[in-house]
Order: C-alpha cells, then structure tokens, then sequence
C-alpha cells in the first residue's frame, strides 16, 4: 500500500467547506477569507498526541486513538470560546500500519470533525519504524476580542469546572465530548475572566492561570466534584478520590473564572448546557493553595501528569 | 527539565508580529483578520519530518533537523506562490533529549523563520520513549485567485525546474533554500500555469501533476539539470547522474509550467533570480515519457523516494 492509495481515500472522504477554496491534493491548502470576515480572529490549536502516552494502541484501536487527536484540539479550540473550522492531519504510521487501520484512525478523526461541523482540508501522511503518532492542527474563529485566555482572572473571582474530576485513565480521556458548545454558550451570556481546558491536571493546569493571571487560587477539597471513576481508583491506589481529581489529568473539562455576582447569576441559570461547580476562588497572591476537608488551607502541591524532557 | 521550562524558554524568544494577537502561552494562539485583509486566501501546509526518514538526527545534529522541519513547509508554501506568515511547531522528543538539544532544534527553525519573516506563534512539546518527530504547520497568504495549484498544466506548455537535480542525500536535502522568493518573483510575472516543489523525486512527483492536470509529460533526458553531487554518486552507484536527477527526491526546487510564449519571455529575461531549465513539454494524453539520449522515448518508471505504508 503506498502513501498516495491512502491521501486518495482520504480526499474522496473530505466534507467540504465554504471556508475550503482548496483542499487535500496540492501543496498546501487554500482558505477563503471569508474565514474572517467582520473583523474575526483566527484562532489556532495544534496539539500532537503519541501511542504509549496520549493512548494505547493495541488496547484502544486506530478509531479512538484519531479520535481523540482531534478531540484535545477541539477541547483547547473551546478553551478559547472559538468555533473550529478546519483541520489538518499530519500522521506519522508505524510501518506495519495497513490502509484499513489507516481510514479507521481518519474515520476517528472525520466522524468527530463532522460532529462539530470541522472539515479535514490537508495534513500529510508519514510511516516509519518508530511508533504512531498523529498531530493535528485545528484552525477556527472567534469574533474580535471575544476570545477567553489565561490571564484574565481577578482577584475575589470564582473558579468553576464544568464537570467532575479524575480516574480518567479508566476511559473518559478517549471517549470525553470536547466542550465546545458549553464553553460557547459560557462565553457568549456571561462576562467570563478567563478559561482553559484541564488536560495536565488540575493542580498542574491551575499553575498556568495562576502564571498567566498574575493572581493566587484558593481550592476547597469539599467542592471539587469526583468522578465515580476516582472513587473506584481510590478503592485500591491508597489515594483519595479528591486525591485523584486534583492530579490525574486528562480531565477535560473547562476551568474558568469569573466575578462572584456573574457566578450568582450563572448558578440559578436553568439553561445551562452543562453542570458548573464552583471550585474555589482567585486570590491576590501568587500562591496556589487548597483548603482541606478539615479546614486546613495548605499549599497544592503539584502532582498532575507531567510531559517530561530529559529526565 | 519539564516540557513548562522549554515553553517558557520558547516563548522568551519569540519574535512579534503584527498578524499575531496572541502568540505562545495560552490553549490557542490568536491571529489578526489584517491577515486577510483585501480578500487573501490564507495557505496552510503541513509536513511532519522524522528521525531515520528525513534526516538521522545522529549525524546531522538538532539544528539541522529544527531547520529542514520549516524548509520543507517554506517550500511547500511557495509551490503555492504564497507569502509564509506564522509557523506552529509540535515537538516529539525522545526523552533523553536534553533541554539544551531542545533549544538548539528550535534555534534551527527560529533561524530560518527569521530569514523568511515568518513568527512561530504557538505549537506543543511532548516527549516519549520513541524516536524524533517534528510536525510543522506554517500559515501564510496569497493573492485571491493568485495562487498557482498542480492543476492548471495545459497540452503544449514546457515544464520548467529551477535548479540541478540528484543526489541531495549529499547534503542539500538538509541546507537547501526554500525557493519561497523565487517562486513569488515568477507568480508575479509570468503565467505560471501550474507549479508544485520536487521532494518525493522529479519521476514521482510529476506523476501528481498529471493527476491534477489531466495531462501527460515528456521529459528530455539530455535536458534535465543534475548536480554534481548525482554525479559523485553515480561514479559508484552503477546507475547515471540523470537517473539520480530523476529518481533520487529531496531536491526542493519549483517545478512549473507555462505557455511556450511565456517561457521564451521568461528564459530572455535577465532579472531572473535563479536558473531556470526547460526539461519537457506537457502532452494531451495522461503517460509520463521521457526521450532517452538516443532519443528513445520511454515510459518513465516511477523509482523515486515513496514513503510507503504497510508494506
């Protein structure tokens, strides 16, 4: 099988996109500037995930494992109130890879794409004796100023997720639903601070607000909501369930901020697309801490999942 | 050292740019719509290059390697006739790689970058036990309607290559100059009819454009440029220096094609900011031929570098 059979399946699979002037087949792709009309900015995510770290190939199958290449792009696109676009595909296919298991991983990717109305419009396509792994670009808009960063949370601030925490070893951080139409919805009806997606861990992912802000956060164990999965884990790691939403990661669910009265609002809200959980608040310190279930406020120490270089 | 260190190192070296509202830091970077100001196209491309097939990370160094992972982007982006912008860098490193090596890959690219005024604007870094990988994406613009695709070759055009070909493994594969000036220099000035750069090898990637043109090519042996690195090679490797130019990839040079008319104008003009050759004629019926030396005409075989998939 050889690499142009598989680009060839995978152009006469492509949706296409009002946004899409040109697409798979050439050397490089063509987009309209439609893209950005009235002033939008483009908002890119690329993210590369990798067998043995992002998933496990021989346990998850080519399917899950293209789509969750797409689905941490996506959850990243959301964590910036942007509305995905278009995507490419840069896949790097172990040898023994064959075309079948090839389109499954692109089925992954094309079958979430099409959830969230994303057209693939290029990418490339590698194989090697080394081991897979796929690395997507997620190209989409949001309107001028709209977009929610890191480093808009303010002092007094409430921090919210938007679902429970942990144990997501145990399957969520294949099958989670990027929450793009939340973090949308979120962004569009209430003045949010700032926003990101948890995917290191929450004591880690917090580090990066709290960077990024300029400001502290205060946790309390008592709020943060737990998955039945951590409490599972919890059963037989000799770790708490709390224990298990702080540090294990892959959560994939946004962290925002925003000011008390506008959390108010937002709580008695019955429109809501999802559950929110205030979690804590922003501090004018830079110290990130929790208060434990016994009222003891001690220093979160950071133990999420941790990419690390060289060590 | 943590993948947080490399990205805070990354960023502090991080150049501005007046298309780029927010560059590396945050779950997305964000770009201007000044981007695509007066109707643009935006151009995408993406090429992930790897330890053991585009380079071997051993003998060229971090460097080298950061540099080709741009190169090969820049010369896709000026295939198109488009101006490079904003590159977005994935890294996967081996986890032994050092912070130092690390620094020294994105040095490699940041240079390069420089040269072609484009910013890295964003990108992740992860590491795992498997070999090197670094998967570029580099976002530019052109001109609506300006871009020059593989598709528009017509019967009678001549097919043009704008340097020697052959024998890159020597060393050009990795120190070559995207052609993104050049290519620009003739989109502008000539009707370009079609255009695309040389990296699987002239008698395969010839092959893309009869696909997209619905064409057919002759090549004249005696015509076709090789360098003289394809001839210190074919001093020991039993097959011709013009084999080599045919066959060996990794050149990095514009093919194009345009109307005779056009190419006498072009060939006569002393402006030209770089060799141009005239190698063959595009027919009207879909076969790629070359006319040997004793002006045999031949079907001309594919033997080009092809990565190849599950095979």
């Amino acid at each position: 099988m050889a690499e142009f059979d598989l680009i060839a399946d995978i152009r006469s699979r492509a949706a296409s996109s009002p946004f899409v002037d040109l697409g798979i087949g050439d050397d490089a792709a063509l987009l309209s500037s439609l893209l950005l009309e009235g002033g939008k900015q483009l908002v890119v995510t690329k993210d590369v995930v990798m067998d043995g770290t992002d998933f496990l190939i021989e346990e998850c199958g080519y399917r899950a494992a293209g789509r969750k290449a797409l689905a941490v792009n996506l959850s990243d696109m959301a964590a910036m109130g942007g509305e995905p676009v278009v995507g490419f595909v840069g896949l790097v296919l172990p040898k023994v890879v064959s075309q079948r298991e090839a389109l499954e991983l692109m089925s992954g990717i094309e079958e979430l794409a099409r959830e969230f109305k994303t057209v693939i419009a290029g990418g490339d396509t590698n194989s090697w004796d080394g081991k897979l792994a796929v690395s997507v670009t997620l190209l989409g808009r949001v309107a001028k100023g709209r977009a929610v960063t890191r480093s808009g949370a303010q002092a007094g601030d409430i921090i919210c997720v938007t679902g429970a925490l942990g144990g997501s070893i145990l399957g969520h951080h294949l099958t989670f639903t990027p929450r793009v139409t939340e973090a949308s919805w979120l962004a569009s009806r209430y003045a949010i601070h700032a926003m990101m997606d948890l995917s290191d861990g929450l004591s880690s992912d917090i580090q990066h607000l709290i960077h990024e802000s300029k400001v502290g956060t205060i946790l309390d164990a008592t709020l943060i909501p737990v998955t039945n999965d951590a409490k599972t884990l919890s059963q037989t790691s000799g770790r708490s369930a709390v224990d298990h939403a702080l540090h294990d990661g892959e959560d994939f669910e946004l962290l925002f901020t925003l000011a008390p009265e506008e959390y108010r609002r937002l709580a008695e809200d019955d429109s809501k697309p999802c559950q929110v959980y205030a979690i804590g608040e922003v501090t004018d310190d830079r110290e990130s801490r929790i208060r434990r279930e016994d009222g003891v406020i001690e220093t979160l120490v950071v133990g999420g999942y941790r990419h690390s270089l060289g060590e």
